[in-house]
Formats: C-alpha cells, structure tokens, sequence
C-alpha cells in the first residue's frame, strides 16, 4: 500500500482527518513526565495513549528532536505511533543536494512520509519522490507572515510563486505520492492550489494555534481521488492539542492533563467533521 | 567577535578560503575507523587533524548525522574543530516557522554559523539572524541541476527570483551576520549576486566534485567589507577532500589516506589563492 492509501484507510477507520504535531518543547513538558529517561518519548507516548482514537496521524516536528536524546525520542515515538496503527508525517521540511539529499531521504526509512522544502528543484526531492511508498509533502504556501516574502512573488508569467510550486509538485508526482503544505490562515490560497492540483492532499497547518479556517481546510484540503475510499487530506494542530491540559489541570494530575489533549483532539475532529 | 570577524581572522592566520565539507558517508569511511564508538566521529577528528593547517572553516552537512549517533559525532566534532582554532559551519539548509524555527535556531549554541533555506521567509530565520554573533548563510543559487527550477524563475519585476532573494537577505542583515550560498557552476550568477549584495560574504559549494569555476568562485564569492582585515568568503569542497585518500591508499594504510586529504585541502588553498 502507497501511503495515502494507507491514509486513506486511517481517516475512514477512526472518521478523523486530524494531524496531531508532536512538537514536545522540554520547556512546556508536565513534571510528571521530566523525570523519564527521555522526557520527549514518555510524553509523546501519553498523548499517544489519549489521542489515537481520533488521530489520522501523528506529525513529529523535527526541530523538537535535534540532539543525541531526541532522535532516539523519535525514533520510539514512530515505533509506538505505527503500533497503534497511525501513520507518522515526519515535518522536517529538508531539501539538499545529489548524495546529501539521499542521505536525508533514509528518514524515510523510519516515518510514513515526510516535509520537503522545494527551494533547491526537483532533483534536491528526487531521492524522496522516489519511495514510491511514502508520503512527501512540498511546502506550497505556508501560514506564517514571512510567507508572503517568496512565495506570493508574483512571476513574469502571472501567477505567484506558490502556484507555480504546486504545478511542478504536479509534474514531480510520477510515483502518486506527492502532497502539498497549504496554509488554512490563507483560504483564497488554499482555493487557488486546489483548482491546481484537483487530485493532490494537502496537509493545512494553521488551524489551532494560529487561527485558521477550519472550513475552508477541510473544503479545499481534501482532495478526491478515484483510487480511495474517502477524501483524503490532513489538518494539523499542535500544541492546541498536546498542551490543551496546561490551563485544566494541577500541577501532578497526570490523568486530567493528557485527558485534555484527547478532549482537544475530539474537539478538532468534529469541528472538521461538520464540514466533510 | 561576530562571525565574520572570527572567520576573518581564521583566513588571514592559514592564508586559506577553503571550507573542508565533513559529510561522513558511512559506506565510504575507511576500516581504520569502522570499529570506533562512532566512525563518523573518528573519521572527522582524523580529517580534521590532517587538514586544519588549510581549514578556513569546517562544514558538516547535517544529512550525515540525523540519527541518535550522528548528533553525538556531530557535537564532538565540532568541539574538536573549535579546540583546532577553526569555526564550524553547520550545512542544515533549516527554516520553519514560529517556535519551531526558535528551536531549531538553538542548534546554533555548538557551532559558528549555519545555512538556512529562504523559502518561508523573514519570520522563519528571525531566531537565527537574531544570534548576531553567529553566521547565517541563506540558500540562494544552489549549484544543482534542479536549482533552476524555482530559483530562476522570473519575477514580474524582470530579475530572476535568485536575485531578489539576494537583495531580501541584504534587507534581513541589520546585524551584518547574513550570508549567501551561491554556486560556482554559474560563474555569471555568482557575478549577478554580488552586484546585488557588495559587502555580503558567499559561500561558494560546487569547485571540488561538483567541478565548479575556482577562479569565479574566489573573485566574486568573497566581499570586502571595510571592518575586516581581509576579503571573506569561503569555497568549499567535501567529498573532494575527504576522500581524496580512496585512490592513493592501501586498505589499512591510515596515514596515506588521511595525508591525501590534507595534500588536497592545500591543494585547493594554492588553487583559489591564484585568484585572490
């Protein structure tokens, strides 16, 4: 199985199109969890533990993981996160050159898919376009202000930077396994792409901490294809979820406090429901 | 001392430019070093050891060290490339948004300086460019084949959209501690840029395998800037030097091969100081 056919099977399996971003800030980690031998895996397999049901998948950001503890935090998280049956979207937003980027693209060998920044062309994605079983999602139009900087630049031929990043990611997906990074705080953008790419999912950052629009994500982030089940598409929140029990809880109250990520990621699933 | 004032300092003492790239592939590393705790490791202290005398700086590609091991052998090399005397540069291409990008920015408490991937704009390297003691080279014109297909795109403006990422990072360098990665395999786009940005220093990938133009490289890759004693800039070569010993040696014969290594750093010092 390809991967969005393995996501395809995920989001009908728990009826959630949910991304939940394991991004586990030591700085914001409950006590109850500081004391592990790797603080990161021991909170990551809690949320695990209360998320999974409503889980599409799971997207470990890897600036959160990048020292000696932290890549084997990840690795056991991935492990954990497939034992439960949820796909990992490794956010790491590489893109490099010839042996370098088939160095970064043996990640792959541990996640389900994976980010890719398109900065550096086609040949800097090759090595991950070519896992034929694995996700790889190119940055498109991201959420954040400095987007705007390159990526709405508009061309000689017209069309901004982000659209023309979505029609290559287009000719880039030989193998079927490309999706794009389209943010929900923009959802004219997120219209724009879609009438691009009909067939291609994308995965919205935005809709938690940074506000977005839940309605327009699910609208124009899913993407149909004759091939699977169901719509396919992933909308991502983060520390909306895995620090939701940050405010509920006493200091201790290890049950409460990853009650409320599960309760948040419930919450998230039916408000993006409403609209599927 | 900011960044390149250390690194001017540096190229005056060993009258060099060259960045020695430390990319480890682990199928290549010589069985001298195969039964270490950690090869990768092993293998740069011995690098290091054969080649500081003409090292301007060392570049680990952060590729080679994306798993539990490699951050250890990343962080002792680079310790041990500081107790040489020689800055480190760490090739990790990142950029991410919000608390992510301030995460990934903390890399930056080991090493000197690092490159960065402008695709998300001004927001995403704020924590890097903030570190206004360290260096931040930003992705400009890559020297790959698939370097083209974004970045030579034309604006709407006329110019190629290289250039404008050329003239942003000169609007995102109030600290003086921003710098470019342009090719060497595009002798008239290393020339476009520096018109561009006179006082940005370059650093210039492509003159050893990827076969790039030295002389190119050496005249417009480095910038005078009037605070420094010297023009900065650095060319780099990683496999060119690092495994200049697989030809030269016998299987076992440490010294040969670790001594071709060095024979090719100051080789190329004496090629690029033709030029400058």
């Amino acid at each position: 199985m390809d991967f969005f056919e393995t996501l395809a099977d995920r989001i009908d399996a728990v009826d959630s199109v949910v991304s939940v971003g394991l991004d586990p800030d030591p700085s914001r980690l409950p006590d109850a969890v500081g004391d592990a031998d790797l603080p990161r895996w021991a909170f990551n397999r809690r949320i695990i533990d209360a998320t999974h049901e409503h889980a599409a998948c799971y997207k470990p950001n890897a600036a959160f993981y990048e020292d000696p503890d932290g890549w084997r935090a990840l690795r056991e998280t991935a492990a954990y996160a497939e034992g439960k049956g949820v796909p990992v979207l490794l956010d790491a937003k590489r893109g490099d050159i010839g042996n370098t980027a088939r160095r970064y693209a043996e990640i792959l060998d541990h996640v389900d898919a994976i980010t890719v920044n398109p900065y550096l062309g086609r040949d800097s994605l090759q090595p991950f376009l070519d896992r034929a079983d694995k996700g790889v999602f190119a940055l498109c139009r991201t959420s954040n202000p400095g987007g705007a900087d390159l990526q709405d630049l508009e061309l000689a031929s017209g069309e901004p930077l982000y659209e023309r990043v979505a029609a290559l990611a287009d000719v880039w997906n030989a193998n079927g396994n490309v999706g794009l990074v389209v943010g929900a705080t923009t959802p004219d953008e997120l219209e724009a792409v879609r009438e691009i790419v009909p067939e291609i999912p994308f995965l919205v950052p935005g809709v938690g901490a940074q506000g977005g629009d839940a309605e327009a994500a699910v609208e124009h982030g899913l993407a149909s294809r004759p091939d699977l089940p169901v719509d396919v598409g992933l909308v991502n929140s983060s520390r909306g979820i895995i620090f939701a029990g940050e405010e509920s809880s006493r200091p201790g109250d290890e049950a409460t406090y990853f009650g409320a990520a599960g309760d948040a990621a419930k919450r998230l699933k039916k408000r993006l429901n409403r609209y599927r």
